[in-house]
């Protein structure tokens, strides 16, 4: 039995008596205590690679702060570096692969990868963050979507262009619908596992979906988001997994989004969330939206921003507060801590009604 | 008398025989004859300070391609420049100020540039090129909008997350507002100079709006872009000077942009260009939205690209076809070739009734 399941039932819009929050990247570089862990691993990879210390490190937030959520921490590019392009980080550089897909031969190679084996080590940290979380908060699993991993598998890397893949999808959309197909397939075994190594809620990071064309946008990445909602496990250990997309920036198309298959919608900080909600009515809940850089203004401010995004929304359940984006490392967390204790006082009013 | 005067019809919404187009960057370093120029100028910002130089990059694009219009080469930052702080380009690394604004002290004692004096070479570039263009096609001229260019002032060059820019807007809106009311009253006066001095249309770049919330979107940077639209002169050698307003990722904030004065509105390529008419109506004239990135595909699929953008807008004036952002230093010359021809070609039969 979970001691708090606010985020899950937010999620599903049932009854909460407060808006639920965690923050997205809330275990990372903003944290001493994660530097000092990463530092002790040797590498972002080994601390990724590692049970132990990916455990450890999902853990440190919740130290901190009452959230409300625990998501694994993980890299996004574990599948396609379980298919065998090789991923490393360049000091200074991102995520990078030895061996970017370009050629017709090297999508056709493309396998999906059996998550027991070449992913065995997340599925360990899952269940190691579940045992060590004993039943206080519920674990997020996730993986980028098919259209981003394929971003990062055609590019090699970071992109502020997107050329080579933008150019296989103009020139040969075939081979760039092959790599989706394998990779849609890859994310639904990857993410099924991970619901069943104890993943209590899933989430897909559709990072770059929002850098096409609105149609492209509903054939290269909408489509096998909509695939994946179709293939997820919905219910694991007696109660509903409830599953979440996010399209940075992705708000134009957001009653496409909600259309998808998902029980609940990431919102970025471009998009009012009182018009976000008026346009999806009671299809999705909403998960977002505050700008990471509001952090950066003083209490009062992220007092302000916390109660104008809460009045936004408005009444009743339905909504998980978090940032539109990670949280930068610049931040202080002081400021984190301002903002976790005003959603949890300031959205209380919010529910009064239905509890 | 201009010989071809479609672009500036277009604008305005008046009757044309084909739909016209101009391409973000046309003058730059996808074109050969640029990089040689640049070469022999020494620097990208001796190219831009000297009118000689600057009259030769801007006339290169339109030797080579039939375009509609030539646009002013220029620096988004002269502005900034020309206010003491120093702008320079670090080799491979973009623009950058020896004095960004982050103190109170250095904020109260910006003002407002004197275009005659600081920026006097812009200003003569601007009436060598219309000498040179010879009533062939018209000059644009342009500014980056207060918020942008705020962004490289107190950031101090580029960003990835405007956190300076963004800590002070939360922490301290009033010293924020301060630097955007002396910028707006330089654009003003810099854009009034440039028509002065014969561009004939004029657009204003905001590149970075579109990283605010909705919120701050209206207060820091639509406010003032509606005020330079207030101060625009808006006739000049006997004809109307249509303006231009571009916000980047401003796609969900669409109506309150037409809404903003201008004639014309920038689309970025996420946008449908077929939903964007049904909601501005004929309010204003629509610029854009090919993603730069389909001129990486074929000849074939430009053309459809091109086709689908067309059919979307629809029958009549009040379109200019351009890029959704500037075209980038990978793109085949070839290719561009094809876009200009397709665009002329078949835009035809959507102005068919009206001429």
């Amino acid at each position: 039995m979970l001691k708090n399941d606010t985020f899950l039932r937010a999620l599903l819009r049932e009854p909460v008596a407060y808006t639920p929050l965690w923050i997205m990247r809330q275990a990372g570089r903003y944290l001493p205590e994660y530097n000092a862990t990463r530092a002790r691993a040797g590498s972002f990879l080994q601390l990724c690679q590692s049970p132990d210390l990916a455990t450890e490190v999902t853990l440190q937030p919740l130290a901190r702060f009452p959230l409300d959520a625990a998501i694994l921490f993980s890299d996004i590019l574990t599948i396609p570096d379980a298919m065998g392009l090789g991923l490393y980080f360049a000091e200074g550089e991102g995520p990078k692969f030895e061996r970017p897909i370009r050629d017709e031969w090297e999508v056709r190679n493309l396998t999906v990868p059996e998550p027991d084996v070449g992913l065995r080590y997340v599925l360990d940290a899952v269940g190691q963050i579940r045992r060590s979380l004993a039943g206080s908060v519920p674990l997020i699993g996730f993986s980028g979507s098919p259209f981003t991993l394929a971003c990062y598998m055609v590019e090699g890397g970071g992109s502020d262009d997107f050329r080579h893949i933008k150019g296989m999808l103009y020139r040969r959309p075939d081979l760039l619908h092959r790599i989706l197909e394998v990779t849609t397939e890859a994310v639904i075994r990857y993410l099924n596992a991970q619901i069943e190594s104890g993943a209590q809620a899933v989430m897909v990071f559709d990072t770059w979906g929002g850098t096409l064309t609105p149609a492209a946008y509903r054939e290269f990445s909408l489509h096998y988001l909509s695939m994946i909602a179709d293939g997820l496990i919905k219910h694991a250990e007696g109660r509903r997994v409830p599953n979440v997309v996010f399209t940075k920036g992705g708000g134009l198309w957001l009653e496409s989004i909600a259309d998808s298959g998902y029980d609940a919608v990431g919102l970025d900080w471009t998009m009012d969330i009182a018009e976000a909600r008026r346009r999806v009515g009671d299809r999705v809940a909403l998960q977002g939206n505050m700008d990471p850089m509001a952090l950066f203004g003083s209490p009062d401010s992220i007092r302000a921003e916390v109660q104008r995004i809460l009045a936004g929304f408005g009444m009743g359940s339905g909504h998980v507060f978090n940032l539109g984006h990670g949280i930068t490392r610049f931040t202080d967390p002081e400021q984190v801590a301002v903002l976790v204790d005003a959603v949890h006082q300031l959205s209380r009013p919010f529910h009064a009604e239905v509890v």
